[in-house]
């Protein structure tokens, strides 16, 4: 039995992950902690935790995590990077939620997160892993940068088409729409029922975030340089990304050969899903899956793929847990069906 | 055309009282306060008024409304107290959508609002005013209390049937469903979509500082101690409130009777509607009725009413006009229809 | 290892009675029957189960369900009581989930539910099963009974304080809020999302066939006669209902008494929560749960009672299951947590 | 004042028209029809009209309409056809709110609708008019083709830069989210609240019947062939449309000349904004409204396009009634403010 302690327990990804962990069979809790929140229980947050996790959250203190063989970092950017390395000469395994050890380069971090980073040689040190298309690195990596979720949704259904050259690398569209548990659970007028129900906004037209994490994983997959727009859109939902993804096709590329690609590439997954039909939100919330479609459009000479997700589990805490099984070497599985 | 200002432009009720006034003909608006938001513009804030109400929203200063013949305080509780005095010295007509001037004993007010009240002279002086059941004093009000949005969907149906001695005083049973808007426009981790959405609440059981305001205004009508329960509920919509009560019938009390009562109280009021079936909050959004309908339950002498509002509209912005438009003797519905 | 079969397995109630068993150790599906769909896969009307439940649904027949040991049946009303009598002559266990065997009275059932009983002998013979407050019969039941979600939601809190003669049976006042999955899955203009949507309405006010349900369950608990109102509403959530019941405290009843009264009713039960704050539906969403929670309100003698159910689960499936766990002398939580 | 009638006045479209129609200076509602409603009250179908619109719907007869000057067509697809020519023959001018008359090619009609058109010959006499980019033709025009909602909120903000030149013709990624009003009033399944509430679905990718109208419209500003592909979503909101498109800028165009294009494309528009924050749909909700805004992507050198209309005024009636007030010279804005 391994033990797990999650910084940033009172946030939505660290509920996903105590509501994962309880039911893994080799995890067990050791430590919540949630510093705004220190002292009360985290079954009083949330409630659908009553008897099942009546835990008093703690203030983070490196001492009181001695037992704890693995960390989970669900915190707000720039916070991980000043609290990880401690951890790991401490010996533990460090998961990475938020977008801290995400990228490679310090200049497009900065760039992005508008901060500079304390623990830039950590960047490469850190291991980048997609759950559903494992490195054999993981095995041995001690800091694991978990994906964000809107790069999840676009990456799964773009790296195998990329990998096979079936797709242009130039001029991607990536159109998402994203639930408002996305945006973290915090006291934010923009964020509140009235401002949110019924309505749509795009936001961060080009300057969001995840656009590095995107760049730096589709060129990885293309060995080539990529040109892609991507644009976040907030809808009146609690959990769920949907994203409507354009890319023009190579020569001669046809349905089978797409298709083929893509079932290929998540053969040994049991959570990437190739449908028929396309996909629908309500069919992948509180699950770890991607489902992803298809359809070939002649006239443009395009193919336009759609992928959805919980943003809470593939697109945070369940791809983490993945991703710890994937490193202890146990089924991928385990504690996510 | 007289002139009008807004203190707490920036919140729900205030945008809806400039929606009001945009299509009044007699009212233009002067100046709009909004002290967090000063030296913004009212249509970045709610971008619906673009182009038709681009107004740079002030901190208020007394001087600065000296052109105005009217004022609307749409405030937080606690706040109109300590402005009215001056207003109403200055020769204008104050019209407090809040709670400050609803209340005929300062000791109930200290009680609920949990504050001393500053002026408790002007609790005497103010007017209460449920503008559908209008009475002559309205007329040379300068101080107009206008109701709560709850007060208002429970007392409308009760008020005619308590006249009339048709339901007992003792035992009333009030439970409302309300939209989040009635809790306001702030950045609350409560109000925000991940936590109202697909959920309900009730809150503040026998403790919402509507009680008191229902209790006088019934024992009123009643000319009786009257006692009663008020549970509020939050509800995952934006804006209605759905109120249905429990009444004990008084002997012989028919279902004609009470359609009578209801019927004739209203039949000058063009916005109280008496409808056959059970009222829907849809039917009633963005307007200032109230549809009241109800039911005999043979088996526990009870009737039961139910009635629909907007809790912005005839909760308050609405009923604030109409309360203007008779103070001003113009036709009750003016900007309203 | 037993073998289930569901009839009615394209509804919510059947896809959730699936959810379930796919997680209970001794449970295995045998066939899923949906007249309308036969011949269609169950996960392509619920992809949620692609992967997990790719079955073909069938049109029922007696013949197919030799293999079965247990039968449960989530049909419409009228079509459980055809059915039932040769799957008990065969030996099956049938739980039904709907509303043909809960009463005691043909009288009351044709009355309330519009049409004849085509087994009235079956009314005496069912055993209908509150799972969290069992009776012994329910080791030998063959033909089951499980309650509906507004009888659950109501009766949980109630029974206990009626049994400790700890309120009036004279004068209770059941509020209940559902969500739209309760009204089954079927094109309906009513349920349409434009007409449910940012709305609210109360429909069959003293005519739903849950009150014959509640009374039998409720003066079996009093042993007297009682008189209750139940007035259910239909609001903008798929999942879960929220119940407000008021009730008249017998005299000398303290806030100590109610809390001990309900807190030894539920000590063995791993589904009811005594909270101490207000309850909401969304802590107990897809769980088995229902969390109860009351108020004194000294001015009117009366007890405010507040719970929460999914009405999926806790009102149809789970307590199905639960029902079927007690029925063979399992643990009562299998499969549920 | 002009007499009016309504064929599918119980359709939201219909009720829109309606609403719209009673605050109109000049026109009068002559006859309401709904054949599958006839005999109702329009009020009882759409409650929010009681006391305003007490109107019997009557089963449509060419004879009923002699008094009306002018018809609206609010029907579901192949019906129009049918009707019109008759109306056309009386005398009356009419506007069709379905698609029955925007294509000028009988083969694209029956290619995307799926049936065969009745009236060829009408195709070329009707006038396509998007009304904030009228033409003069609209002032003698009989048969007025309404646009419909996914073409408006696609082809304002994109003609004015075609016809410009300021982007390409090729490659145009058109991406659009609706609720779920567009779909209609209807008995539908997958339009249930459980079905569509926290979810989303794109649907018809690449087969939509708005399709050849949006690549009709798009080509005569062009003055060349396009390529464009167009996805559309449903998500759970009641009204509203958000379309985000990619353009491919042509060399050397500056965000100016997009803004200067835009502007005075617009200028004369009184409905048609050009934001500087991106727009959001709950600005444009019961108006006549399209709020348009861009951003430039330097990276691929494309231009993003961001428009929200509701899609029962600006994409139905509202426009249908602005179209109107163009054929008979009144002001544009007349019954739309």
């Amino acid at each position: 039995m391994k033990q797990v302690s999650i910084l940033g327990a009172s946030g939505y990804s660290g509920a996903e992950l105590v509501r994962i962990i309880l039911r893994h069979p080799h995890l067990q809790i050791d430590k919540l902690f949630a510093n705004s929140m220190a002292g009360t229980l985290f079954s009083d947050t949330f409630p659908e935790f009553r008897k099942r996790a009546d835990v008093v959250m703690e203030k983070y203190a490196p001492e009181l995590t001695i037992q704890s063989d693995i960390i989970f970092l669900a915190l707000p950017s720039g916070e991980a990077m000043k609290l990880a390395p401690a951890m790991l000469e401490g010996g533990k395994v460090v998961i990475d939620l938020g977008g801290d050890f995400r990228l490679k380069s310090t200049a497009e971090y900065e760039r992005y997160y508008k901060h500079t980073h304390s623990s830039p040689e950590l960047l490469s040190a850190a291991h980048y892993s997609l759950a559903d298309l494992p490195e054999n690195e993981i095995q041995s990596a001690t800091l694991i940068a978990n994906p964000g979720c809107y790069p999840t949704s676009a990456l799964l259904p773009l790296i195998p088409l990329l990998r096979e050259m079936l797709i242009s690398p130039q001029g991607i569209v990536i159109n998402s729409l994203s639930g408002v548990s996305g945006a973290g659970r915090k006291a934010d007028l923009s964020l509140s029922f009235c401002e949110v129900n019924e309505s749509v906004k795009a936001y961060k037209a080009g300057e969001h975030q995840h656009i590095p994490e995107i760049r730096q994983a589709l060129e990885k997959a293309a060995g080539a340089a990529v040109s892609f727009s991507f644009i976040p859109h907030l809808i009146p939902i609690t959990r769920g990304i949907y994203t409507t993804i354009h890319a023009n096709l190579a020569s001669d590329v046809t349905e089978e050969k797409i298709h083929t690609a893509l079932n290929l590439a998540y053969t040994a997954s049991p959570f990437v899903h190739l449908t028929k039909q396309l996909p629908e939100i309500r069919a992948v919330q509180h699950t770890n899956r991607c489902d992803i479609s298809f359809r070939l459009l002649p006239e443009t000479r395009q193919v336009v793929l759609f992928s959805t997700i919980d943003n809470l589990v593939k697109g945070a805490a369940g791809q983490a847990i993945q991703n710890l099984n994937l490193r202890m070497g146990w089924d991928a599985a385990l504690g996510l069906m």
